[in-house]
């Protein structure tokens, strides 16, 4: 771990599920609430679910990141703190409000983010339990980290972080992230929440990527969308746009020049963070859609020589989401003609006679075509099968009408999926956000 | 039966998915091509796919249809005959052709449907074979047209039919309908397969009216797209709009007084026809949503108060279409936040203070609330859970911005659907359109 200086982390177990004390495994209990604290002050950004059904701490997180400032954030599992009305807005006030009184922060300065069952009151007096214990157990070890990355954790199965260490202008510089999700996914978040008209829609996940750089506030926010736009609002599980969807970035400048922070997102001197920033994002963004409930393809879907980026991105949303398409995936089935189907009832122009559609190793261009200008090459049925087979293969669609480009990360759809998501309503504490 | 006068049917297997000999059950193996006749000419109005990926049979259809005329139609299920080029398209004039001469029809006046895999050529020797064999065992009786309904079924688990008697200025008139469809259901069409740019986009399906009644082109057109805007376009089985979609009415006007044909859709006199067509429509695409691959629950999805129907529209696909909804519909879960999720990702202006959620059985006004204006009610978990129990409800949907409805016949999601449609790579003729 090449955890950026000057930032701490715990996660702590406080019962936002109200399981009571029977239902941990033998090593206890998930924790379910975690802080992140940056020892010097930081700039930050965010960007946030344009879902209009918005959970109380994103509108929160909406207002508190435009100051640009911020030095820590709580985070909890298990509750969404989602149509919770006035008192959820309320709850999550007391959260930031509480992570700064027993952090001694100045006002302003802690955000929150939230994960779980939607339209539940947030179980406060855990809540403030859980914060006061998080709190006396900050530290910066990899252990440390760990806890938090659980803390956050609902239907996902494995905990999902990463760091990377880059040069700065000479100096040594990190900046690494931890993040959430598995269902409910396909996050088209932006700066205010708000929807930009002309943007296509579309889990709760959540991401928190610290860094030791100092970057100022508005090149850090251009930093943030510009990796956004090429990681988590790329990615789809289920289709499903979560209420609670939030990804901050923190840059407490440790590792730089106060005196002279990056704030020209376009200068070669930004580069290495904006690469740095781009990778952990991607990353992470790919540990979500592998890590999908229920997944067991991981599809990437290159939609290219489209008219328009809206309409090669609205291609590769039609066939990423169609569950046709990802039944097909899950079955091994190299079955085009869903796929043509599906691009074709998209939002993009289409047509059928220039459609080629092809598939090849993750990121390799020796691409195995079934379709060439909408007819059917003479790839057999068993070599079209042997492309689909492996858990992650690059699907290629090329409309041939123009020459714009867009691409998804995107998930099968399994039976194990639907199993999980029907739940158990004999136990509501089984029913997913 | 109440069948319509003057029309004949006849249902034969061609083996169109060259399953050879051995694969049939003990009463043999499927049907797969059906014939309908009208003996006397006939109107005829139809109403096709808006898929830009559209079939070679929906584009001769779209041409004939437009002359107003027609005597025949030929079906075949087990190959859809989409993405299969130039060859595709002769083959589908052929079958036309063919059945024209067998018929001894008039030139232009057959007309043919198609469904089953995309992308393989049609088995043409088969086929011819089929057409001369039906053409032969055309009848009129009961068991003529189930032979027709089971050579028109795919993953149909079973037939789909129904046929009223009204009374039309004195006289006795029928109108009777056959369909299948059961997978890549969310029908959207229009007369000339184009869309409308205005209108919200979304199996196959192919549906077939006939009626003794009779009626000009025109008003056989208009009385078709009222009667489609409330039933077929109103339906989704998993959201997948297919390249085949057809629904075709042809009204050969031996009940009626030919010189004094129905002609004004907004008269009177023309009242009981649309009923008698409406009623028929709705029943088939309510049969087709019931009988979904794997389909365990059938929900009526009702948005009111909507600022206007595109947004009542978007707001009703969004749930019937959400993964996560669909899922918990099948766990019979009455999870509301992932309803509210769901339409605030939609295109509809929501406000989520103002939402309410409700059940109630079946055409019931008698609502179980579990929200209103945004707050959960006091309806308990128990009680909300046996709201949606049952294999039928209605979900209702209050935005409380404006007057606009809108309503989708809804399916959930299940294991079985997602079983189905993996198929089975092994066995290429499992594997669906």
């Amino acid at each position: 771990m090449v955890a950026p200086q000057g930032f701490t982390a715990a996660g702590v177990f406080c019962d936002i599920k109200r399981l009571g004390t029977g239902k941990g495994s033998d090593k206890g209990p998930k924790r379910d609430l975690a802080l992140i604290l940056s020892e010097a002050p930081a700039t930050v950004a965010g960007l946030f679910t344009t879902n209009q059904t918005c959970a109380a701490p994103v509108k929160v997180c909406v207002e508190r990141v435009k100051r640009g400032r911020a030095r820590a954030v709580v985070v909890n599992s298990g509750n969404a703190n989602a149509c919770t009305g006035r008192e959820g807005l309320r709850d999550a006030r007391e959260m930031v409000d509480l992570t700064e009184r027993v952090l001694s922060l100045p006002v302003g300065t802690a955000l929150v983010g939230s994960t779980g069952r939607i339209g539940v009151q947030m179980p406060m007096g855990n809540v403030r339990a859980g914060i006061t214990a998080a709190a006396a157990e900050l530290g910066a070890t990899v252990d440390h980290a760990a806890r938090a990355v659980e803390a956050i954790m609902t239907s996902d199965s494995r905990p999902k972080q990463i760091a990377v260490e880059f040069k700065l202008d000479g100096r040594v510089t990190r900046l690494g992230g931890m993040c959430k999700g598995a269902g409910m996914i396909q996050p088209g978040m932006s700066p205010t929440g708000r929807r930009p008209a002309s943007s296509p829609l579309h889990a709760t996940m959540l991401g928190f990527v610290t860094t030791d750089a100092a970057v100022t506030a508005p090149a850090l926010r251009a930093a943030l969308r510009e990796a956004v736009a090429r990681s988590f609002n790329r990615i789809t599980v289920d289709g499903d746009m979560s209420t609670n969807d939030t990804v901050l970035v923190l840059a407490n400048g440790l590792a730089g020049d106060p005196k002279a922070p990056l704030r020209d997102p376009g200068s070669a001197a930004f580069a290495p963070f904006q690469a740095a920033l781009n990778h952990v994002c991607l990353a992470l963004a790919k540990m979500i859609v592998r890590d999908g409930e229920g997944v067991s393809r991981f599809v990437t879907v290159r939609v290219e020589g489209a008219r328009s980026f809206a309409d090669a991105d609205a291609a590769s949303r039609a066939v990423a989401n169609s569950s046709l398409v990802k039944t097909s995936w899950c079955g091994g089935d190299p079955n085009w003609g869903r796929i043509i189907d599906a691009i074709g009832y998209s939002a993009a122009k289409v047509v059928e006679e220039k459609v080629d559609i092809g598939y090849s190793a993750p990121g390799s261009r020796k691409i195995l075509w079934s379709l060439r200008r909408g007819q059917p090459t003479k790839a057999t049925f068993k070599e079209l099968c042997a492309a689909v087979a492996p858990r992650e293969f690059d699907l290629h669609i090329r409309l041939n009408l123009g020459s714009a480009s867009a691409l998804m990360y995107a998930a099968d759809l399994t039976e194990e999926y639907v199993a999980f998501n029907k739940g158990d309503v004999a136990d509501p504490n089984s029913l997913g956000g």
